[in-house]
């Protein structure tokens, strides 16, 4: 896959749609890394599956050599809700702000690294402005167009109060673009509108605008809302693997295809094998499983990932029912050139951080099957063929796709 | 008149209803002044009689020891159009604010008396806000509420942007009345909305809201629109005699009525002997030239309003066809107790500020005439008796009413 599939995969909006492909070009043209910004609201620093969907997309950037910029929104969240009516959002101290920060840049490293990424505050900016300042600001920027925000548009029409100051808000949100120069706003779709505001803003400031990629809302373990703190239907980036795996178990069947595109790190084809078992009619449970382990083995490690799968099957499954539970694993991912590899580096490759010895150990006491085989040595030259189906150990199975 | 009669003469609204009751009865309660705010814009310091509706009534709270503050806008003054599309609302600079509130002042001193009042400049608190000050203040008021206000709502149905910023100017208007704990705020009607604003900022600071009394906003010499330097249809407060005088013969008839009850000083009974004359049949040229000279005496001398009289009589109308034009004279403002006056104290009270001795001499020329008689000696005892007709000169006729 080249890099601009790979940069579009599961981006559910684009604006404008040809953008990436020109700020790309014109990156390139120019010689120089593109700015992706990301928008943090330190007032709620644990991070869950849905906020992995827009940090693995930049990781994406970042691998491919742009700069991610991490904009904390210090100042709103110095604020808090100033009608003090929401009691959750008390204005932040100095000290609240950085160590929120501190605790969302650390879930952050388990996705990006967050040594090359710029961390800046825009306290540092909005805090300086006069009053004049704002009243210019304000002034490029008619009330139409906050109105036509969705949620502004429904409470208008609602009569649901709208404070002026979260009118302001999303002017803001735009004037920070202008500050770190973005050429790339990334967020869910939720925030189409606010990082619409940015690409306007950049232009009456005589900038090349933003492009705004937003990426889908990941539904919580409910099945119906967003995954959201507050509706307490999240997967934490920090939750323990037992925890991730049985909150994955327990999500509706309706969510598995979601989950399966936007939580795995499973390759396109993977993806594909996955959805056709699950037409085929595969039970259910088994792809959940599938799906468990993958999220386990991204923010914890493989290992870990079969230990909750077995903790799980203990705890919840009657034994003399489990069912395998087949994770696909792309040929080509195994062995670029050739069809044919040992046993051992087999092993090795599928059970990665796994040391040789230890694989060594569990081919020679009969741990691993091949097509329900069981070999004991690490023989040379096994073919990679698809539906190959590999056993290691008690609970860890693959299938070549 | 009782001192509350008088206060409401001419008022086109005041909210609440009974405020203005309530206010007097606590200031007297609390034994202090009220503060009675106006506000003025510092980038027209041009004033004209459509602002002397509002000054007068100033004049009258003042009259009665309450406490006027002049409120000078020099924060947005200092902004401009911050969308630059405004020419005429080009940023002025610190000096130009200072410059256009002396010359403001300047012609305030012809209705109220300036040393009394206290000038005070927005910028002085606005300038001094955080953001996160505006942010809260910005907070106190809705979206829906700013959207009442009737040009806002109607650019809104007919998509006439409205830049943000401009919903924040009432909301600094009304943060005004906070600052200077106004109790009652003045203005036009067109200013009914924003100085409502004062009221709920007011609350929201917890302290006891001002009342608003508007003023019935002046047509100007078109008949059309109300008077507005923009619309070149004013009489300005510093206009020659003479050009008061032709502006004021130029009025369509249909603005007499208007003209009369706001941009004289004649009393209510005055003012309805007039209106009779005029229903009765009377040249309405008659009529405006009473109000021409009323005009002019307030805002120069009755000595200069007869010479204006004079020369738009010889400058522009048929000599063969002047017809007299008596001006109403309340015979209670002329003599107290009885009914009787000699002639020459008479004619010293109708022109005030004239010598005993030019008035000896019109009189003992014979320019002096008392129901078309000629009279040459300052007679006793004349009988100050309604519709008694005097003419002093060639041009200054009265009428005891």
């Amino acid at each position: 896959m080249d890099n601009i599939s790979k940069l579009k995969e599961n981006v559910a909006i684009t604006l404008p749609e040809n953008g990436l492909e020109e700020k790309l070009k014109q990156a390139h043209q120019e010689n120089r890394k593109l700015i992706i910004k990301l928008g943090f609201d330190p007032t709620a620093p644990d991070l869950h599956l849905g906020h992995a969907v827009v940090l693995k997309k930049l990781k994406q950037f970042q691998d491919m050599g742009h700069q991610i910029v991490i904009l904390v929104g210090s100042f709103t969240a110095r604020i808090g809700d100033p009608t003090g009516k929401n009691k959750s959002r008390k204005p932040l101290s100095v000290a609240d702000v950085q160590h929120n920060a501190e605790t969302y840049l650390n879930q952050l490293s388990q996705i990006i690294d967050v040594e090359k990424a710029e961390i800046v505050f825009n306290s540092d900016w909005l805090d300086a402005l006069s009053f004049s300042e704002v009243i210019q600001l304000l002034s490029k920027v008619t009330v139409a167009q906050l109105m036509h925000r969705n949620d502004f548009n429904k409470r208008f029409t609602e009569n649901t109060p709208i404070a002026m100051h979260e009118l302001v808000y999303p002017i803001l949100q735009g004037y920070d673009s202008v500050k770190i120069k973005a050429d790339i706003e990334m967020g869910g779709t939720d925030q189409l509108f606010n990082c619409t505001m940015g690409r306007q803003l950049q232009e009456t400031f005589e900038m090349n605008p933003q492009i705004v990629m937003c990426m889908p809302l990941l539904r919580g373990l409910d099945g119906k809302e967003k995954m959201s703190k507050s509706l307490n239907n999240i997967i934490g980036l920090t939750d323990e693997p037992n925890e991730m795996f049985g909150k994955t178990m327990s999500i509706p069947d309706s969510l598995i295809s979601e989950f399966l595109d936007l939580t795995t790190d499973f390759s396109v084809e993977e993806k594909k094998w996955i959805d056709e078992r699950l037409e085929a009619g595969e039970n259910p449970m088994n792809i959940k499983k599938i799906i468990a382990k993958n999220i386990i083995s991204q923010y914890h490690n493989p290992e870990e990932a079969e230990q909750a799968e077995e903790f799980f099957v203990n705890q919840f499954q009657n034994k003399n029912f489990e069912e395998k539970a087949f994770e696909p694993v792309l040929i080509s991912e195994i062995v670029a050139e050739n069809n044919a590899i040992s046993l051992l580096d087999l092993c090795i490759q599928l059970k990665n951080g796994e040391s040789k010895s230890a694989i060594r150990r569990l081919i020679e006491s009969g741990a691993v099957q091949i097509n329900d085989e069981k070999i004991t040595e690490p023989a040379e030259n096994i073919e990679l063929k698809k539906h190959t189906k590999i056993k290691i150990g008690k609970r860890v199975f693959f299938e070549l796709v």
